[in-house]
């Protein structure tokens, strides 16, 4: 796997309160397709979003527990890297597999029109590894939001 | 405060685990003054580290409790912005206490050569401001470690 973070997301009890704390309180642009479930941040080299604890933890369809030190449960924020195809999606995978993670969520087609799947880490730290059509990834590695 | 993220860190159970995962499984190669206690990365536009739950908690002045949807717990994790100089970290910290953030660990020197200070968003999600000599913050906004 490519030595790269391509979205880091964090999840919070409300939407509203990020967004006055980042956006009205701290100057944040938010773009993209911000709204009422998450907010995107362009930061330079890579993209930061925060989205609800539910729709989090859904999404790597685990449940949104605070046991954070067990294995596939839910941590409170998630890492995600980016690839080129979504055989790459696979490939990847199963490469971080192989290297002792554990499968959380196989590679299936996304609402957003991507393809992604999950795997954690050996102490339960969540990557998502995503074929996302529209983002670019530059050949410096950063990655860029459409 | 800057839209920039600077460091990402995750605690973990076991660096040797860790280091087994990223370094021999997925080939990332660590750098900077990575050791048994951390593990440094470069990535494009900013630094990702690996350091055990005891460290990072200690670091921020938290109790290592998986209690981490209440505020002031420990969660697993750290955000990180570093900014230009002393001052800068102070401004910045008082900046997002006046946004509505609650300061976890005030400005102070830090044992590798520094100087940093913590708070919390309303959520709970730690973020350290620092000033990091020898450290580059590029017109980017890309952080590179010396």
């Amino acid at each position: 796997m490519d030595q790269r973070l391509s979205l880091l997301s964090i999840g919070v009890k409300s939407i509203a309160v990020a967004r006055a704390f980042y956006v009205d309180g701290l100057g944040w642009n938010p773009t993209g397709p911000s709204g009422d479930t998450i907010l995107f941040f362009q930061l330079p080299g890579f993209v930061f979003s925060i989205t609800t604890h539910q729709h989090l933890a859904g999404d790597m369809t685990v449940s949104p527990s605070p046991a954070m030190f067990r294995q596939g449960s839910y941590r409170g924020f998630s890492l995600a890297c980016n690839v080129h195809s979504r055989d790459e999606v696979m490939q990847t995978i199963v490469a971080a597999e192989d290297a002792g993670g554990v499968v959380l969520k196989h590679p299936t087609e996304t609402d957003w029109g991507g393809y992604s799947g999950y795997f954690a880490d050996p102490d339960g730290n969540a990557w998502e590894v995503a074929h996302a059509p529209g983002w670019v990834i530059t050949p410096e590695g950063h990655t860029i939001m459409p």
